[in-house]
């Protein structure tokens, strides 16, 4: 299922890449991640890796004061169970009543009916992103005209795969940047969510910064790949080249169409 | 406590333990895990690295959809709490519905009442695997016949230790590889116990399968083990080993009596 | 803020660390941590590395068992929720009864209210140990009065920083070990405080064995540093270099002042 309501296919430069990551180095946004329990370790060393801050408490009622302090809040719907279910709502409140950038990943609605349920009554607060992959879209949204709707109200949608797109009322990008052994590690994806998060805090333009965001961390797989002996020394080497990624590294690698 | 029915013991051939493996590669089963919070991350990376897919939702109302469309499911009790108190008997029937192995790993029955009557609770399921060591076993099962009889019913048990012993209603297996290092990292016992569902979920014989999966298990931990400098690079390795794990490393290295 | 009543400040030997670390290395202390799900599986890990042994649920049904044969206990406010709420005056009072030091870790108090007075009220039990840094430490008492009267009634603060402070009825100790790098990886302040939980249970002075506990644990952090080349492969060497540490180690490195 194709996205593209209008807008024209941009190539991102590196120049552009490099100076959004200076950004989130030099102002260190606070991602506050309400994400599942599998993936809040490898996310919260992610974020720090590259310059960011995590939060991460899921109690309902500590969440809308961690959260009204916070750069963006990232929502992950993967171990969704009754304590989250009752704080998303609150914290997508905070979030937007303190006016911050709200990423919605909605993982596994397609193995769930009330998973996905719940992440289609989340739509109505037109979230900034939504990251997802194929299989998630065409179940959360049988209709195309629902994500017409969304996406000409404002939020951008990141659709990820062997090639990622992300999709906007501006401009789209089509983004070649990756590695297989990115997905023999579990949380990866749940990761660069946040990533992208902790880019969208720092710009106004969330496409932008969304594919910049997801660039750099499919530039720091590729690296690491070329370094691990597999999945487990691939761990390491991600953070590493996350936290050190230099302009060149990106110059070499950037791929988008 | 001996467990040994009428069984004769046999010998794993590396011949064996390979195909099981290149089984579990090609067909890359899906181990729905209701695990505890300790080992999740260790856990699903484990699986990943095997070629197997985890999925670890533990929500009552979420989990029957999960394990439903799975090839195991592994139930662990570390970490027990009212939420997986909840979703492990749904859990349970829904994969003895679909026709997937149920193992059982009852983590510290020795350490706490209530945990132990839960888990002799489950046994009434009759569950096609019941990993554990010589302490949990004894705790569990103070008289001898009630082992027997769940073995009779046609339950492996996989009793491990410094020498691991795999007891069913036909064959008995006594495997003698691993490393004092794997247990210098939490959850390694518990992310064994994975390992051995993916592996019961691509053949019938339940006891073979578990001492081949276990086998290969240990096997990568002696290769992570020489490897490493103490327990921080052991966890890499012992990814990296197991992604890679080939006939000749298990045929140089594999030790049943 | 300072909290000096009239302490006089110390100097820690390499001596005394090391003999503190062979004491934890000899006796093996169990160590019940009810901590952030963001820090389990690392907490664990940093105890095993030690040489001591983690056990971590957080059922109140279950943690008064779990308690009352372990060696200390961690409670960490990280993550709190409704069921940690449950359980932690429970371990608290298991542990007393057993007369096992109470080590509290009152994380982002100054995040959330809520957190805030349930930490405050944890402090009518008298901690053996309080871990804080110094925006928790004024948040959590803003009048002096109290840490003093605590410190009078025998609780030792632990306030960590750029310096570490370690303060008690009877002596003090300035510490000057660590790394910037540690700040980049999620839950080190949380592991180190395990590590001075399992400290304070090997002895009675409880404000030598913290001191000797957060040296060990720092030092081992410099070492990390050392040979890492980011946050990422930070972690398994801080792992290898808290399991092979050496009175070498900490003779070459050791600063308190």
């Amino acid at each position: 299922m194709s996205l593209s309501v209008a807008a024209s296919t941009q190539s991102l430069s590196a120049q552009t890449v490099f100076e959004h990551l200076q950004d989130v180095r030099l102002k260190s946004p606070r991602v506050h991640a309400i994400t599942n329990s599998v993936a809040q370790t490898f996310t919260a060393n992610i974020l720090l890796a590259l310059g960011a801050v995590p939060s991460m408490t899921i109690a309902p009622d500590e969440v809308a004061g961690f959260v009204s302090g916070a750069d963006a809040l990232l929502i992950n719907l993967g171990t969704l169970d009754e304590i989250r279910r009752g704080s998303i709502p609150v914290a997508i409140e905070a979030a937007q009543t303190a006016g911050r950038p709200v990423c919605v990943d909605p993982v596994f609605v397609n193995r769930s009916a009330i998973r996905c349920k719940f992440a289609k009554d989340l739509m109505v607060s037109k979230p900034d992103l939504v990251r997802l992959n194929g299989a998630e879209l065409e179940t959360l949204f049988p209709e195309r005209t629902e994500v017409e709707a969304l996406i000409a109200a404002g939020t951008v949608f990141a659709v990820t795969g062997e090639e990622d797109k992300i999709e906007s009322r501006g401009e789209d990008f089509r983004l070649l940047n990756g590695h297989p052994l990115m997905a023999r590690v579990t949380a990866t994806g749940c990761a660069g969510g946040a990533v992208m998060a902790a880019f969208t805090s720092v710009r106004a333009d969330k496409a932008l910064a969304s594919a910049c965001g997801l660039s750099v961390f499919n530039i720091a797989g590729e690296i690491a790949a070329s370094r691990a002996a597999g999945p487990g020394s691939f761990v390491p080497e991600l953070l590493d080249a996350l936290y050190t990624l230099s302009f060149q590294d990106i110059e070499i690698r950037l791929k988008s169409a």
